[in-house]
């Protein structure tokens, strides 16, 4: 059974002054982020507070009870028409490989989707430790477009991964999404 | 001769309060970019205004009198080492054609060069109006590293180009250079 699937679960959209907490803890301990990585992840939570919806940030926590199992970060690319930013999906590290991770990238095209988006871009580091996080993405239908040598660091490649929304929805059934 | 070797023309680093209707003038009359961009373009300079430099954007400005003849817009990618982005590089509709944009770049490259970047990155669309502006990379060292098909819209694809700078600097003598 996968996690988002868990009836005590719930999803929430709205972004509480605790998250910023929260995901700098999340990401911290997740051991896939550098310092000044944790610092942005925290950051976009800060502007989507400071500035509503204007920040450009959308979240989706997977949230039960009062944990925060994980969340997603996610915006429309400003000066495009259709294209989107997944900036980070992130889940509690006792919590992986349960479906969590699919279960939030599932929403956010959802709501990509539903605001007229058609294109949902990833990068990631080409490292091997990074190996899981490009399956993952791969295994939901990201392709890898384009590829930037030593972007992050020498040796550590930027990949832009892109799915195109193009299809009617095929993910959990929307009784399934619980909002509040 | 070029438009920066002129006497009386200068550069300017720091962003004053007038810069953001300035700015906001300059793009939407280059007839380069959409209502979209052209607010993004101003609220660059905004948020360095309110954030100063943590706002991770810096400025080149090429000045004569009150006049703000070109500026750039760049700044250090958050989360790589040594990766930096040029967001933005504009100059007035009647100066084109006579070098400034060249000094305005070269500038920023060696100001990324002294702050220990490595890699200068630029993008642009594939649209036959950007010509001129692929042309202009071009010239001046940058190769095109990966192309996102439909990234801006259907047909406009998103063409990224770097350069890398690993050699010493051979552009303006830094005497010309004048900073306020």
């Amino acid at each position: 059974m996968s996690a988002h699937a868990q009836p005590s679960m719930f999803w929430r959209e709205d972004v509480l002054p605790s998250d910023v907490a929260v995901i700098q803890d999340m990401t911290a301990a997740s051991g896939f982020f550098r310092p000044a990585e944790v610092a942005v992840a925290a950051e976009l939570a800060s502007e989507r507070l400071a500035k509503g919806a204007a920040s450009g940030y959308l979240f989706i926590f997977a949230q039960e009870g009062p944990q925060v199992l994980g969340y997603a970060c996610y915006g429309p690319i400003a000066g495009t028409l259709h294209s989107w930013d997944l900036y980070w999906i992130v889940v509690q590290k006792h919590l992986r490989g349960q479906g969590l991770g699919s279960g939030l990238l599932e929403l956010v095209e959802q709501r990509v989707w539903s605001a007229d988006g058609e294109r949902l871009y990833v990068e990631t580091s080409s490292l091997p430790r990074y190996r899981p996080t490009r399956r993952f993405y791969q295994s939901l239908g990201y392709a890898p477009q384009a590829v930037l040598a030593d972007f992050y660091a020498p040796g550590d490649d930027k990949v832009i991964y892109v799915k195109r929304l193009s299809r009617p929805w095929t993910g959990q059934p929307a009784q399934k999404v619980h909002c509040r």
